[in-house]
């Protein structure tokens, strides 16, 4: 990837780096006996696109004024939170998936029990993280705001589980477009959406415009990326993904491109990033980190 | 169990009745769908003794100016993680036990992919319920109390998960007194442990002699369930228990009773009751409450 000299794709880069490095030290933080670590660290640092991260970072680019720390524990506790679900979806009483990110998944390096385990603990370390003082360096811990990202994480995240149960019912039936967007709101959306009202509340208060804009933005960008992945799940292959390609046909998965056929389906892919790009008018250049995202998240090939 | 007169065996019904009411309404306030729905209700409502809410209750009791509302959705919240913890043991991966208070399991009742779920939303849920109004009627949430108790509950969930893995690597193994007290401090006394704190938090401050006393306290009741459960293992029948008995010895579970012999497990549970009562003098009269679950919890037969 860092061959690539696309100015988006920098971006990420960037916010994948720094997340790295604070998910190592969040994980080094934490006492966990063999072999329950190496699994947390397989499911945590073997990589992906820490796109969720990198949307808390952006959001808190809006203003550099913003507190620095409780915008780091939130990128670390989402990022836990998104690799417990990987953990538990990966098991063979879910999705049976063999491979991840190129790599064994938890359940077959580290065994059923101690993936099952791995993603149980990471969910509690993800609220363990966004109460503590990580990276704080001294500044006080503002209560009130603490107390709203583990609203928004723990609601989020309750979402996420009800939106694998929807995704589950519908594998073999046909739904239409409105229920298999209310599947992927709260299976992916859900958490797309809290990354970015994670570090918002860091900065801006309720009555502020700029909330309900960030929340337009987080439902557009949430739907376009799995929108985006359905469609990369036909046309990308195995070895550019990272996971088996064309599951989902295998499956017979509810997707976008087979409700509305590949070329619709990209379509509303773009429909969905100009509503993302719109919703980020209201904030001028301040957006810029945001709108480098979100180009990246249209473009992406895995 | 209405029907028994003794006056510690009262004090935990009337507790029971209590969080059974807090844990359906709290429950009937999240839009679950089906058939996560029903795995969560099972696994929520089915019963069990209820001690880790009746111990916050009790603690709660020390004080008859606490407030009520955190409290009783700290007592939610601590059962909701105390049930998911179950839902996840019975699995397959795990004990593969089909039998939990007299009820098939939750995963033989709904399946594994909705069993695995269902402990997981639940850990979810009971953050969300610790961070909501429920129970407010309109009372001011205080964020520093409720971040205090977010943090105990999640560091007290982690160490849940670490002790289930240590418990697992223990299997067939010869341990002695200290690593087995590790496991279940971990295991099982964390969360009686942050039952108590949870609930300490909200009447007393960290500088008040009253809670190391209560750590103290904790330490020892916790302790001296995993005991008096172990020995319950050995001399309890089916029936009585709930879950099948004697499962302890069919899958060379490190135990008390094992380690020490039946007579000293017992004269071990009597001196860690001790250390409990002890830790409780300082509070006097006002530790009543505390008292008497302390020595329903020595004198239970399941």
């Amino acid at each position: 990837m860092s061959s690539l000299t696309d100015v988006s794709t920098y971006a990420l880069t960037e916010a994948q780096e720094r997340i790295q490095q604070d998910l190592l030290t969040a994980l080094d933080a934490f006492a966990i006996p063999e072999p329950l670590k190496g699994a947390v660290y397989h499911a945590v640092m073997l990589g992906g696109k820490r796109v969720r991260p990198a949307l808390c970072y952006a959001t808190a680019a809006l203003n550099p004024n913003q507190n620095a720390a409780a915008v780091r524990r939130a990128a670390v506790a989402i990022e836990f939170i998104h690799c417990y679900s990987l953990a538990h979806d990966d098991l063979p009483c879910m999705d049976n998936d063999l491979l991840r990110r190129g790599q064994p998944t938890c359940h077959v390096a580290f065994g059923e029990d101690t993936a099952l385990l791995a993603g149980d603990i990471l969910q509690s370390m993800a609220f363990e993280v966004l109460g503590s003082r990580l990276f704080d360096q001294g500044a006080a811990v503002d209560a009130p705001i603490v107390l709203k990202q583990m609203q928004i994480l723990a609601t989020a995240t309750s979402k996420m589980v009800n939106g694998q149960v929807l995704d589950l019912q519908a594998e073999g039936k046909h739904v239409n477009q409105e229920q298999l967007e209310n599947i992927h709101r709260n299976k992916t959306g859900a958490l797309i959406s809290a990354a970015i009202m994670m570090a918002a509340v860091t900065i801006f208060n309720g009555t502020d415009q700029a909330i309900p804009k960030l929340r337009e933005f987080g439902l557009a960008i949430g739907l376009a990326f799995q929108v985006q992945d359905d469609i990369l799940d036909i046309i990308a292959d195995t070895e550019v993904l990272g996971k088996t390609a064309g599951k989902d046909q295998q499956v017979d998965k509810s997707t976008y491109p087979a409700l509305l056929g590949l070329e619709q389906a990209k379509e509303y892919a773009e429909t969905l990033h100009n509503q993302a790009v719109n919703a980020l008018a209201y904030f001028g250049d301040d957006a810029t980190e945001l709108l480098k995202i979100t180009q990246f998240l249209l473009n992406r090939k895995s």
